[in-house]
């Protein structure tokens, strides 16, 4: 039986598990990261490895890290959270323990794993929209993992929303991440709380009346209990994703759309106004068949599995 | 030596080549079609296929066709110029004869002409418009032409340039193609001509003054003469491709986006103004190497030899 | 008692009045127009008013057209639906009856009449959109009618409701009388019947199946019996009047807007929907007074009514 | 000869002056302002009063500051940049001097002084621009201000520029401040510096390199010296500023479009790309008079003289 192991970095912790051919996680350990600190990064992602390497014959190594990976899957060319740039991490890990090594972007990852195992498993073709702080995106074609000339295909959250709207960390105006990231849902709680806190009672008391307060989580708990600016919040990021995988499917036809990422935990209060903002979008296609959304189902899991999996198929 | 068939079937002609393994043509022939008769067209198609085959020894054959094709790359579902709904092309010409037949979208065929022999030749991933009357999209990554799971994606002229835009003949509103295609050129020099001849005044000699009698080659050819009017409509029409690129840009990361069709006969009049909104959109990524835009080379042989080659590489 | 006479010139019919100074209605009588003949439309506004005239001892007349009337209220500069060009209207009357002749816009009437005795007889300063075929536009601010520097001001149905959107007839891209007009709400139901029947059954039914057979009173009848594209469509230019109006409190903060033209017969199916989207427009103002929207009151005799006491308070 | 004296209330200082009826300044003051405290302000402007009252024989005060200002022209209901909330301006300088005093909105002021003596001396239309930091506007129709049903008209830096856009202080997404004012063109010469530094060579060096150390002068400094990135901050703002106009034209017609605040020190460099987007946005209105765009004339005298002269025109 082929073992491979997967590793999960983020910006404050390295999660790594060794995986089996099915995706099940046989072993796992955890570290906590410095996230301004290279060589201590490194040395957590060499510890975890090394504690599993030890204790099970693993065939290779899956790193999955947010940033830009080049197109050889080797170098992590820069990472917004943590102090890498053109860090030779395949490289680096191959001579330490003598397997082969892919790196990947993190969203990418995610998406291998949901359409290996998770909400795309009976499906040749899908796209993924990660939605945490900022939205992370993947295209998987035909079975394949769509990277790019360079390896940085699939950036859906920098696809314009808005022409000439909303001015993005990235230097472009309308994004689709400035209108439907997590971050995007904090900024409409936090301004329901702040000018108009009527319509957010139970948001209000959760961030105890303070604005800067409000986080992600809890305008989901407050929707759930029937908050109505942060259901109205909720709705409104939704819309936004629904209208971008209009787009995305016109150009590229796949057959699911999964949407994951720590905002998807609110459920049908995200997902039914994508649908239903996707559906009118799409209504006058007539009676083409058309991709279906779908929440992921992998959660936590999903960065080691997929990185696992993915150096067993590179 | 293999030799394939390939049949270019457009509105109102046919046009049938025998192609060699490096893109050469070897022998054509040509038919004109009426639109409104189904079996009219096909006797045409099935024509032209009779008198290459019996003159040479071909191993297979492939069909380009503007509409949509299923995913098994078979059957017109729908083809807007010709009188064809579920049209089993493949069982037809297979039938007839006893040779492997691919049926794909012309758009694709055009691409696959380009990518193989063309102005992709020297790259894996490229995307291409072809803008004529419409606009055509075809999408191609890791050498592979990414048809959807429908037989459907790649409708690039179909994306959304402006939210709540100008209606479509797709019934949706603000399509890329009601501000990039050869229509729109058509629908500015008019607009031209009619509100403000000053500015036209080429043009307006070319159309005898009238509005409606303006044709996209007048306004290529007025342009050139240094039309002010008609060089501001294609750099209109080519700002909208540029703002275009870069979406599918931050999407499929392609080395290359090739520009074809009628329109790219206007030459930089229209690829420059793209490749100046395209900069200016990509310019806050960076230093990250971007996609070429490049014109199309295989003119209008592109279609015979693009469908000849995807019936070899079936 | 003072008396002035009202004239409201249609595409297709003159209607006069004898109106008091209360804004009743003392006589009326109506000619039917040949609209491209300008000596018989000039004939018939003659007869009508040769008519009262005769029978009613009136101090002067004022004359209500769709069209650009010149700064000096004297000559209408352009008539859409009628063939007036530079038409001297104030002396043709004032020779022919020896009377003060006021010449005003139809918007420009209706407004006025909604002012004096109507939906805003109880306030200083409002907005009127008059929703028919297109959008027509009045400003009176402080009690006074703005007309503008050229006598052309309020032109409210072609402000930009999206940029770069749906080309209208005035020749600019996005102006709101392509969205939120009666030929909009007509284009919507079309559609509906065309492309997604299933949504407009009772729509379809009045239309006896023919998408070009829709008309906006079909439209506002089916909406009222359940049809769903219909309540939709009315929706839909609703939503666009609403952000319309924001714009326009922002810049001139009047006390009312009304609404008035055919289109305002559908009632709250066409303004419930008009206060959501103004209201979601205007919340985040905080707690400042904001303009009221009302439906206009004066009916079909906004018109004669409207003029006549144009004429008075001239 | 009447008298009367304006005070101008900024941020930072209090100017008051005597002016003739011809707008000419006969004498003035100035005092420095702490804005965090609302008595020591107030005390100021009483300094400044005492001061020209006792040495001048004049009949009334106006006064012009920053804010929402009620309909009665008495209260100060709302200072962004002075702690006052529904400060009684007007009973306290009436009580303190017996005089009639009237209070208005610092742009309106400024808006006067150009309607009477400055760029708008000879018409009786006019529309302004403030462009400072933010961008507040004024409207004056029929030789009337246009002060709206609750005092706060005019407010032409809070249109929408763009649907969905840059999220605004206000609270709306896409206001026109967000993209004409010295605020936004400060973070188009801020983000030139950032990313494209080789754009912005003189503004560079002028900025120490410092992103955050650019300001507006600085920006129009180097686009005098020609500074590539600087050059098209200005343009930017100016095109946005083209675009706002065309919508208000069309709306009110006015003779004379105004352009002021400190903005317009960069004059042509900011004028002409405002008036070519605004003759674009007119073009196709065809032969109809438009309104000229102007840049205002009376400078820093513009809020004394303005304030003054609407005390007499009270």
């Amino acid at each position: 039986m082929s073992l491979t192991i997967g590793v999960d970095v983020g910006g404050t912790k390295v999660a790594a598990a060794v995986v089996e051919e099915d995706g099940s996680v046989l072993a796992q350990t955890r570290r906590h990261t410095p996230a301004d600190d290279v060589s201590q990064t490194l040395q957590m992602i060499m510890d975890a490895v090394e504690e599993l390497v030890t204790a099970h014959d693993v065939e290779a190594i899956g790193i999955g890290a947010a940033g830009w990976i080049d197109a050889a899957r080797s170098t992590v060319l820069f990472a917004p959270n943590i102090a890498w740039r053109n860090e030779p991490l395949q490289a680096e890990l191959a001579d330490k323990f003598g397997l082969p090594v892919v790196v990947e972007n993190d969203a990418n990852v995610a998406a291998w794993a949901e359409y290996r195992f998770g909400a795309g498993r009976d499906v040749e073709s899908m796209l993924m929209y990660t939605v945490g702080t900022g939205i992370g995106g993947a295209v998987i074609m035909d079975g394949r993992l769509i990277r790019g000339a360079h390896g940085i295909a699939a950036e859906l959250g920098h696809l314009i929303a808005v022409p000439d709207g909303q001015i993005c960390g990235c230097g472009r105006r309308g994004c689709l991440e400035q209108y439907a990231s997590g971050q995007a849902l904090v900024r409409l709680g936090q301004a329901a709380v702040a000018h108009d806190p009527d319509s957010a009672p139970i948001l209000g008391e959760l961030a105890g009346g303070v604005p800067s307060a409000v986080t992600g989580p809890m305008i989901t708990d407050a929707a759930r209990r029937g908050d109505t600016a942060s259901v109205g919040a909720l709705a409104d990021i939704g819309k936004w994703l629904g209208i971008a995988c209009v787009d995305l499917v016109q150009a590229l036809d796949p057959q699911v759309i999964v949407i994951g990422g720590g905002v998807v935990d609110a459920g049908d209060l995200l997902l039914d106004p994508t649908r239903a903002s996707y559906a009118a979008g799409m209504a006058q296609r007539g009676r083409l068949p058309v991709a279906e959304l779908r929440p992921a189902e992998m959660g936590n899991t999903a960065g080691v599995v997929g990185a696992a999996d993915l150096a067993r198929s590179r």
